[in-house]
């Protein structure tokens, strides 16, 4: 039996919800969402994202970053501020966001590891 | 166009990623988190929780709670101890639990609501 609990865990969990708006480009949208991954996937303390869904079909986007230096980095990275106006402007009917900080995190293995 | 920020959160996010034991009791694990369930959704700070799976295969369980209070008092519900216990000895191979505190808690609306 293993049990290994995270020291001072800084990890930053994002959740997104996104609907997009009757009639937005999705051709634009697409091609924004995909150079946005490029840029987050190269920059310091982004861990992943990932699309979720439910049996219900809730859906929700979790995006994961190393602490919060690395989030707020990406927040104001110039080409996602802009894309963020966008977002607001040209594409989004509705988003919600919630931004989490991990307070606690262990793991359970019952046999050793 | 309408921006929402929720003020001061208090929301708690928990997510869950289990594997069962070879050989586990299937029946008596379903039973047992039925009843989880239904104790948990009486509880005072209860918000709701459901299981989300990616594209890829990736499953969580994801629980959310009004604020640390309520959390920690499902936590230590007396069934919900023994039930922990039980996930331990009897039921997983492995979990991975991570808690989480709302930092911060947006939305918007294109379209004044």
């Amino acid at each position: 039996m293993k049990y290994l609990r995270v020291k001072d865990p800084t990890e930053m969990v994002v959740f997104f919800k996104t609907d997009l708006r009757e009639g937005a480009d999705e051709e634009a949208y697409g091609a924004t969402s995909r150079r946005m991954h490029e840029i987050v996937e190269a920059m310091p303390g982004f861990i992943g994202m990932k699309t979720y869904s439910s049996e219900d079909g809730d859906e929700v986007f979790i995006a994961r970053f190393k602490d919060e230096a690395s989030l707020e980095a990406w927040r104001l990275e110039p080409e996602h501020l802009e894309v963020q106006r966008r977002g607001r402007e040209e594409f989004y009917r509705h988003f919600w966001v919630q931004v989490c900080k991990v307070t606690r995190q262990y793991e359970f293995w019952a046999e050793g590891k």
